[in-house]
């Protein structure tokens, strides 16, 4: 929350000096070394050039009667971000045509962006628009936008395999909370906390983790690393929106069914949670799931971008999210971390059922109505599991049993000699 | 309607002189030259021997009191196909074990075949049966049996490719209207439009035409040109009872599926359909999709066969057809055979999303509630199922969209050099 | 019911004098020989040590008024199966840490077995124990456990093929009906029968047939078999629990789907049943589906171990399952051997449908309404299915037809040519 609080109010867009202050304050919180990847305005992969900075230097909108309509120290979200510098009078009616507004959110500020095409527009609360009258108005934007670079940063952090789980979150939104700052949040949180257990070799698989501008920095990303992530990807996720304290939304990967759907799955079985649908997606899992690349990522956030009203407006604030809401997504992550890493394929190759008594695994006394034949008889169906081809998560899903009991039974199965990997 | 009506009380049967001058009329309809077959009787295929002509030449069956009980002027049907001459004077108690009847339909005469075994017998309207008083009854039935030709229809339009549809329909029973002409009847307008379009060299998929008596013309046909058409066909349809303004029937192939069958599912969510069961087929799909053949064939009527009470009666007149019934399979036939034509396999290999607003197909503005974001959702959908592997039709089933809107955004996009074939 | 009612006092365990007296009575009632095959105590296979012989001398237990509350005449269950030999007084609290009872069956000695722990223990019914006073009780069992042999039995009855269907039960538990001798009785029966069938050559598959104790027999003869039994094993069932007259219930192999299970659900068409799970399997099942085995193995109960009241106690007597019981089983696997004999993949090459009328097999007067209609109508549906992979049962499924009668239309074509094998 920290962090939340220290970004807030840094004016980020695609390129501008705002987002290499919000990539310095993401740095002062990570406990590894991050990896910077700076590229340079007009470089062009596939039509998407790297745009010059956009600045926003100052700004104002002043009604016939001399009120100022625009407070840049209250929110950057006033001017549609990529808007051109202009100082000129209009009528209202000319004017109107260049103010966007929510007229279902009359107190709410939209966010709107124009990265593409040369224009400049104002955003103001549907409240203030409504009693706007007839008049000059004298708008007053300036912007700069020399060449830059677009930041994208990169944090590896070994495992003892080759093969990788990858987390991607985005920073490109000026002055929001659930949909921009909540991503990198838990993102850092996991970094620095798989960074700890890198350091004591702990982990399994090794974890990429990437940060950059939504679309156009994703694919400035996949232009540079598709093929070395393609050879050793396993799983990833995209962290967004995940910070607010409420039910989960699980958006799939492209469909379905991978090993990095399949974890986040089993692992939704113990929240309350609301399936979406692949054709709903909106964050990069449109880069990472495109056909060509077709990466196995999927997405569980706290509420779903486009379907909570505060989405793109000033009313996705500070007080929007919450440690609460931050700290659930935490926990739920290390959960598909922890189900990742001990995610496991045994084989049983014994001919019928090995002897579990003298081992422990069985009770001595065999008669009905005995409750340690529960555990028994969950032994015994497991192992006619492993047959090579099933993994834990099956084992928990054939059984309706939870990860944690399933792992132990195979530890001790593993560790008595009965199976192999 | 006009080629329904002069065909109307021309007598055919397998083989027989009506069946030539049925396919003249046709012939004279027709716009491209019509291939004729003509296999000689006594030609046999697996057990399927072409019999010889069956001309009915007169038939008279006089009363007790004097009163003639058939009238050919009025129908063909009033002797069974297929029946001996006889000149012979019976009890009633006798004579009925010759007469068919419908109980259920009392003023209909039933169509009633013998074609493989030597009989004699008279069709009846109940009605009239159940009248007859005691006595006398004198028959007249004169026919003729010379050596003949079992004639067959062929015609082929060639398209840009190989790749063949086939429409087969069938002529072999007399005097009925649905259950026999409407198929020559759409099959004639289907040849017509596709023959112009041949020759403006609009068409991608060659098409073969085939028309012959149900079952022994079928297979007949197999045996001179399977290997040909199992090479080349990519669909087929047959056209039976599609002459009635009705709710459609869907007579799926053989296991469904096929390329036919899912054009065909698709051009129906237009319709009010019932999904029939390929157990209860009944026409040349019998021959068409039998397990050594296995053509993706299967048919869309107006009404099914053996499920209309008019069925294989002198009720399945011109009057129970329309011009509005023939219409309306004709339109339907042609969006089948617009779908086949434009279904395309495009592939995305872009890294992640094409760059689509410079493109013209993206909005430039990005903000919550517009509209124009809906067709631009519906693009980035599109792209993303262009693996390689999905066609137009199943876009349009996956995202509930028309065919002709997915096919203009593949069109737009395609044209742009974001996709390729 | 003659077997079980000579079979059912002598004390079986896992090995023991009993089980050799048991499988004495067992050949006599065999036609053919079975071959027996004697592991001495001591051979250990995976951890399964053949144990000593188990022998009960005699038991009693007097209370302090000094009454017998052991009467072994009446029940071999008084005394815990494997229990040492004892003679010592205990105070009834520590007396009733020895003592086995089913309160939810107050008149029932419940089954207990120790076989692979060193301990005494006495079973009585809860009504007893219930009334039982302080003071001192005198116990006094006397086992031996000599080496001994643990006794398997086979018989192999030769068919046309070299493959092999697959019928297993066992023999350990002392004194119980539906739940040991109801399985001997049935497949003594099937065994009587087939081997005379072999004798005039009227068998197809060959057939084996085992028994022996569960689960360490089951094992064993896997260590012996598993090889030669899993190149040549195309179906096989358990014989457990097959002896009262009342709904069935079906416990299927491993993934279902086999050839076993097939057939069993086919029969089961015409009974009442329920369907168990796998993951409820309790007999020897779970060694010849264990996942290094695999083999096509399930049964076919008339009630299931674990899920009758009587299950494992005195309550599980000759009164408990009947010849009713019985017969319906041995009805039952009747059919199920009738279906997998008979069972067959026909292929029609034919191009289109075969000429059926010529050979007897359609009607000769084609009109609506005719009723053989029915019958030709299932000849063209069976002939379309033969497509090279698909069998009788599949037909049978696909049509909702009987298998004798789809089986008696498969020979009528295939006797007329119309169809290969």
């Amino acid at each position: 929350m920290d962090f939340c609080i220290q970004a807030f109010q840094i004016p980020r867009s695609i390129v501008s000096k705002g987002n290499l202050d919000s990539m310095s304050v993401l740095e002062s919180f990570l406990i590894p070394k991050i990896n910077f990847i700076d590229i340079p305005s007009g470089t062009d992969f596939n039509g998407w050039t790297v745009p010059n900075e956009w600045n926003l230097v100052s700004a104002s909108l002043v009604s016939p009667n001399g009120e100022e309509l625009i407070d840049l120290e209250l929110s950057n979200l006033y001017v549609v971000v990529g808007s051109q510098s202009i100082d000129a009078i209009f009528e209202l009616q000319e004017l109107l045509s260049h103010i966007h507004t929510r007229s279902d959110l009359p107190t709410a500020i939209p966010y709107v962006t124009s990265y593409y095409s040369k224009t400049w527009g104002v955003c103001l609360p549907y409240s203030v628009v409504e009693t706007l009258e007839a008049g000059d108005y004298r708008v007053r934007i300036s912007t700069t936008s020399p060449p830059g670079v677009m930041r994208l940063g990169e944090i590896f952090i070994p495992g003892r395999e080759d093969t990788e789980v990858f987390f991607s979150t985005y920073f490109c939104h000026p002055q929001m909370a659930n949909n921009e700052l909540s991503g990198p949040a838990v993102w850092m949180s996991l970094v620095n906390s798989l960074w700890k257990k890198s350091l004591r070799n702990e982990l399994r698989y090794s974890y990429r983790f990437y940060i950059g501008p939504e679309t156009i920095g994703a694919i400035h990303y996949l232009s540079l690393r598709r093929t070395e992530i393609s050879k050793s990807i396993v799983a990833g996720y995209v962290l967004t929106c995940v910070g607010v304290d409420s039910d989960l939304v699980f958006m799939p990967s492209r469909y379905g069914m991978t090993l990095a759907d399949r974890v986040a799955e089993l692992a939704l079985l113990n929240y309350e949670f609301k399936r979406s649908d692949f054709l709903k997606r909106g964050s990069d899992e449109r880069q990472w799931c495109s056909p060509a690349i077709n990466w196995p990522v999927c997405s569980v956030m706290t509420n779903k971008y486009h379907d909570y009203p505060e989405y793109h407006t000033s009313l996705d604030d500070l007080g929007f999210i919450s440690e609460a809401g931050l700290s659930k997504s935490i926990k739920f992550y290390s959960e598909i971390i922890y189900i990742l890493e001990r995610n496991r394929i045994y084989i049983n190759n014994n001919v019928g059922e090995p002897k579990l008594d003298s081992l422990g695994l069985y009770p001595n006394i065999n008669k009905d109505g005995n409750t340690s034949h529960l555990e028994a008889r969950n032994i015994l169906n497991i192992l006619n599991m492993l047959d090579g081809k099933t993994d834990t998560i099956q084992i928990c899903k054939s059984l309706s049993l939870n990860f944690q009991e399933v792992e132990s039974l195979l530890g001790r199965l593993h560790a008595a000699g009965v199976i192999t990997l």
